[in-house]
């Protein structure tokens, strides 16, 4: 089986600890059967069982569990750069959204899309997000809006998953906006979620999650509590885009309706906070749309405070966060919301595997998980975050076979 | 003479207009004769005289001018990522500094490496920053405090200039702080600053400019205008360190002593930014040593309402901003500063090269100027620093030579 050696300092980033918590082993060594992890620890006690296969040498340089993003949109058709320089010039979400502009504009496109197309789409950006190191992807429908659309952008995660690297989690997001069509008919359109769309995923078994983006412009707390209960008859398990803009109580619903997640949560309370904690729910912070929203993200000290496992991930999507850059999302969570290099790790490892339910499979380097693994050009995670370059993977390990780069042989 | 064609649109950057004004060209075509421009404009357009020579395609890329950092620490030993951990637990950077760590712990390191060692490390970095483009580089001494060493990394710069692919221009920053020896004597070592650093500096041709880092901590307003006095009467020009972490004036005295920039700004006041827009001292933002030392930067909109010309530089420094990456820069320049992607590229090419006193030589496609252009992986200029990508840097030319990736055959 092979193994790998000269790893100056792995991070297993087990499933277990605090948020700082990435138990580093030095000078350590990793061996795998097939696409499973057989054995991980310091390269002196590595038995001689796991040396009997290809060796390969990781020349001094660090190595951590494949990077997952645990929150992307990832399939959409068209971009909006202009309204990029319309925000940066003053207009608001809010305001772009309420002109018929923003998400609107790609959802019209995204229909128009033939699923080929999106699939052509879908597969280039796994393929560069695969060169930063990122081998899971959580990906959301939500540009359908109807049920025709969002089982398309379902079964373009289908496809896509069958012919990407990357291990692909998909999440059915009808309830993303209310569609033009049904402009002023809100509840129309959340009847239409519970008795067709989320009944035709749930049977097709395109959808592990339903999600809800629960905001003043777009579904209401009580939308996201019918939503979540149709769901979950049908075996999709609630996440929740919350308190994003405005404070609308999301992580408090999120505690109460026992979600896998609560992501954004920009102006969540203390107490909403306090509650996803209590109820195991993961809370998923998106820097990168703070960063291109210009809004105050949420500090590391109050998550820190209230006890809330977090993860740390993109929102890829082409509004609020046009970037696949998983790299620079954790650097941001450094920057921007004062997490510590070891805590935004293990938001991009452990927790956020734990945020889309693959917390047995991915995102800790320990015997039995997928053997996806990165090797970083950076002497530790503290150096990666704080010297930050453009694309630190040397190497990327997936499913046991190199994806990208080459190992070098011992 | 080569030509390239194929270019979808380029952005000619001229020396004039306004800060978003970067003189777009679609469907364009650059010619160049050994390592200056000679011709640019419409394919459509471009005289048979300069098709005689290799024609190139640029296979519908956009081109920009070669990027210029104009503001870098580029020479220094060490690194300090445990200083970022230690900030984003709470720590200030006058903290740190007034504890004794921060950047005497990196002037220590510094005195003691061997000039080959710091060329070394230089010409790693400036390759590094070649794949993103950037072809001309401001660097700055300031890590030696004392003649010996500060000459040292002036000469460090000399041998770079003479090895590396990049126009390189050296900064004395001899006034970066109080070295520890002269700790309660800043008076003794502002004396030993221009008596002797200055003059050696100057005689033997090793600086462009004399920089001070005038802040409560570093120098005053008053031995700022003695140190650029006697740095003037040798042929140095004025650049200076302002009002980064509080409000002493700089900006003003940037104005005052007729400076080629300013550079930070954090704290400007408004008619100190008006003051240097009179004097034509052009304003360097610098949104990664916001970004990382977690300061409010100063938003676009100021800027824009004093009318300065804005220069975009990374900073690039083992403290305050560990990265040279320069793209990144320009996207947080729009993100957190609020400018335009035509602003911000205008400030990395036209303005950032008056920032350093080369609007004749770089910064614009025209021709006369330094055949230096960059083809970037995206539709425009907006689309670039909107859907930010790691490296999106296709192939650079510097003085006519593609150095980075390969020119396609037309």
């Amino acid at each position: 089986m092979p193994c790998l050696t000269g790893i100056s300092i792995l991070y297993q980033c087990r499933p277990e600890g605090g948020q700082g918590d990435v138990h580093p082993i030095y000078d350590a060594a990793i061996a795998w059967t097939g696409d499973r992890i057989a054995w991980v620890g310091p390269a002196a006690q590595l038995p001689a069982a796991f040396r009997d296969g290809p060796a390969f040498d990781a020349g001094g340089r660090t190595v951590i569990p494949g990077l997952i993003d645990c929150h992307t949109h990832l399939a959409f058709a068209g971009w909006r750069a202009e309204e990029f320089e319309q925000k940066l010039k003053g207009a608001s979400y809010l305001e772009i959204a309420r002109a018929g502009g923003g998400i609107v504009s790609t959802v019209r496109k995204t229909r128009e899309a033939p699923a080929e197309a999106l699939v052509t789409r879908c597969l280039d950006h796994l393929g560069r997000m695969l060169a930063l190191g990122v081998t899971t992807v959580e990906a959301k429908s939500g540009y359908g809006l109807d049920l025709a659309n969002e089982l398309k952008l379902l079964e373009v995660y289908r496809d896509v998953a069958s012919r990407c690297t990357q291990r692909l989690v998909p999440t059915l997001l009808a309830a993303h906006t209310t569609p033009p069509e049904y402009k002023d008919r809100r509840a129309d359109y959340v009847r239409l979620v519970i008795d067709e769309i989320i009944p035709a995923a749930a049977r097709a078994g395109l959808a592990r999650f339903c999600d809800v983006f629960v905001e003043e412009t777009a579904f209401s707390i009580d939308d996201a509590r019918a939503i979540f209960a149709a769901g979950r008859r049908l075996g999709l398990v609630p996440k929740l885009h919350a308190d994003q803009i405005t404070d609308t109580g999301g992580a408090a619903l999120a505690a109460e309706v026992g979600a896998v997640s609560a992501d954004h949560l920009e102006r969540s309370t203390d107490s909403g906070l306090r509650a996803m904690a209590g109820a195991g729910v993961v809370a998923v912070t998106l820097p990168l749309a703070s960063l291109y929203l210009n809004q105050p993200p949420v500090q590391a000290r109050r998550l820190r405070e209230s006890g809330v496992r977090v993860a740390v991930a993109t929102d890829f999507n082409p509004g609020s966060a046009p970037s696949y850059d998983l790299p620079l999302a954790l650097m941001l969570a450094c920057t921007l919301q004062r997490m510590t290099p070891a805590e935004a790790l293990k938001g991009a490892t452990a927790w956020a595997a734990h945020a889309i339910g693959e917390g047995a499979e991915v995102g800790s380097l320990l015997p039995g998980r997928r053997a996806d693994l990165v090797l970083l050009e950076a002497e530790s995670v503290e150096q990666w975050l704080y010297h930050y370059r453009p694309n630190c993977c040397a190497a990327v390990v997936a499913g046991g076979q190199a994806v990208v780069g080459a190992l070098s042989p011992a």
